[in-house]
C-alpha cells in the first residue's frame, strides 16, 4: 500500500500572487498534498497581528490551477486560523510552511515578520511549522538556489518533527552570492533596525512620514543567523512563542522590594 | 538641588482617547515628566506590526491639557519609533509605559498584543519598558484598583532598571474581584485561544467571518500569570524579544542529518 502523502498548509505575508509563494507551492507539490491560504495582498511588517475588530473574507482562487487555494483579507496569522477551521475542516496538516518571503527575517526582524507569524501560529496550534525567507527584497528575486534546501528542510521536519512550541525561522543568502556552503543551526543575532523617518509634506501642506531604516548588527558571535547569512550559509533559528525571560524572573525576585512572597 | 524628574514616554493600543491611557497619564504625571505618543484609533490585536508600505501621520493634540501628546496613524510600535525620532528628539526616556489595556494580555495573548509591542519596542531601543493591562474588556472599565500598583511598579523599575532586552508584561485582575492580594513574578502560562469563526452573509450574499474565541488554559502550575490573575494577584511576566529556542538548537543538531558541522 502506498504511503499517504503528507498534508502541507502554505501561507505567506507577501500575498498570494507573490513569486515567493509560487516557488514554495511548486516545491511542496513534490513532497505532499498542498493547500494554500494566503493574504489577498501584501502584509509585510504585520507582525503577529490578528483581525479582532473587523470582518474577514476567505475566497477560493484558481491561481495555482488544481491546487486548492484561498485568498484571505486578513493577516498571515488569520490565514492559519481560518485554514484550520474552514479549509482543512478536521484534517490536521503534517507541516505548515510560510514564505518564501521576499526579504530577510533574520535577527530582530522575526518580531515584525508576517511570514514568521504564520509559522508561529502553526506552532501554537501544535503543527510542525517553518518560515522561509530569502535575503533579497526584490519582487522578482531569484529563488532557484533555495529549492534544494527548502525541500530538504521540510522533509527533515516531516521525518523528525519539532519540539513542542518551536517553529523554524529559515533564511537564505541572496542568489548573487557564491554557492551556499550548507545549513547552520543558529541563535537570533543581537541586532536592531535603526529607523530613519523621511519627513515630507502632502499637497495640502500637512506633514507625513515614510519609515526607512538601517540594520545595525551588534553581535560578534559566529553562532547567530546574521553571521550565517553573511558567510553564505542557510540559517535556521528555532523560535518559541513563550517570551518568558527566566533571568528576568530571578532579577525581579532578588531586586524588588514590593514582591509578595508565597 | 531638586532631583530631575524622570522622563516617561506613554503609548497604548486602544488609542489615545481610551480611558486606560487617560488613567495611565494621570498616574505617571505624579511620578515624572510625561510625553504621550499613541495611535489615533484602536489597534487591538495588532501584534508587533510596523508600517513599512504606507505613510505615517503624527499630529499634536491637546487631549491631555498641558501634557505634550501626539496622535499617530500607525501601530503602537510605530508610535515608540516616531516618539524617539520626532518627539523626544535626543532625550532618552527613563521608562516607556504602555496601556492600561482594556483587556487581558496574559499568556499567549502577549504575542497578539499591541500594548506589549509598544513595551517591547521600548526594550529593543534600550529603555526600561512596561506594558499594563486590566483583565476587563469593557471600554468603561474601573481602573481605580490598579493605580497603587501601576505607580509602585513604575517606581521600582525606575529604581532598579531592568535586565537588557527585557520588558515587563503586567496584568491586573478585574475590579469585581475581592481585594488584590499582592504582586507575583510569573512565567507565561501555557494556554491558547481556541478560535471560533462566526460565518455570516453580507447583503450581496457573499460570506464573511467574525473571529471569536475561547481561552483555553493547559497550565497546571502555580507560577504562571493565569494562575496569578485567577487567584487575584497582579501578575508580572518579564518578556524578551530574543525568541531563540535553545533546546530547539540542541534538538536539530542532534537529530538532523543535513546539518553542516563547522
Amino acid at each position: 500500500m502506498e504511503k499517504k502523502r503528507p498534508l502541507i498548509l502554505i501561507s505567506n505575508d507577501d500575498g498570494i500572487t507573490s513569486m515567493g509563494i509560487r516557488n514554495l507551492v511548486n516545491i511542496m507539490s513534490e513532497i505532499g498534498e498542498v493547500v494554500v491560504v494566503a493574504p489577498d495582498g501584501p502584509q509585510s511588517g504585520t507582525g503577529h497581528a490578528i483581525t479582532v475588530g473587523n470582518t474577514l473574507r476567505l475566497d477560493p482562487t484558481d491561481i495555482f490551477g488544481d491546487i486548492p487555494a484561498y485568498e484571505c483579507s486578513g493577516t498571515p496569522a488569520d490565514c492559519v486560523k481560518l485554514a484550520k477551521h474552514f479549509v482543512l475542516n478536521d484534517r490536521l496538516p503534517d507541516v505548515v510552511v510560510s514564505g518564501i518571503n521576499h526579504g530577510s527575517n533574520t535577527s530582530i526582524s522575526v518580531l515584525y515578520s508576517g511570514t514568521m507569524s504564520a509559522a508561529i501560529e502553526g506552532a501554537i496550534e501544535g503543527f510542525p511549522s517553518i518560515g522561509f525567507s530569502l535575503c533579497d527584497y526584490s519582487s522578482t528575486a531569484d529563488f532557484s538556489h533555495c529549492r534544494r534546501y527548502v525541500k530538504e528542510i521540510t522533509e527533515e521536519v516531516l521525518r523528525t518533527g519539532l519540539p513542542k512550541g518551536v517553529a523554524l525561522n529559515v533564511n537564505f543568502p541572496p542568489k548573487r552570492n557564491e554557492n551556499i556552503k550548507g545549513i547552520k543551526i543558529c541563535r537570533q543575532a543581537r541586532a536592531k533596525w535603526q529607523e530613519e523617518f523621511d519627513l515630507r509634506y502632502d499637497p495640502n501642506g500637512r506633514r507625513y512620514f515614510w519609515m526607512a531604516g538601517n540594520f545595525v548588527n551588534f553581535d560578534k558571535g559566529e553562532d547567530n543567523d546574521e553571521w550565517a547569512i553573511a558567510n553564505n550559509f542557510v540559517s535556521i533559528v528555532p523560535c518559541m512563542y513563550d517570551l518568558t525571560a527566566h533571568h528576568g524572573i530571578a532579577f525581579l525576585n532578588e531586586e524588588w522590594e514590593i514582591i509578595t512572597r508565597k
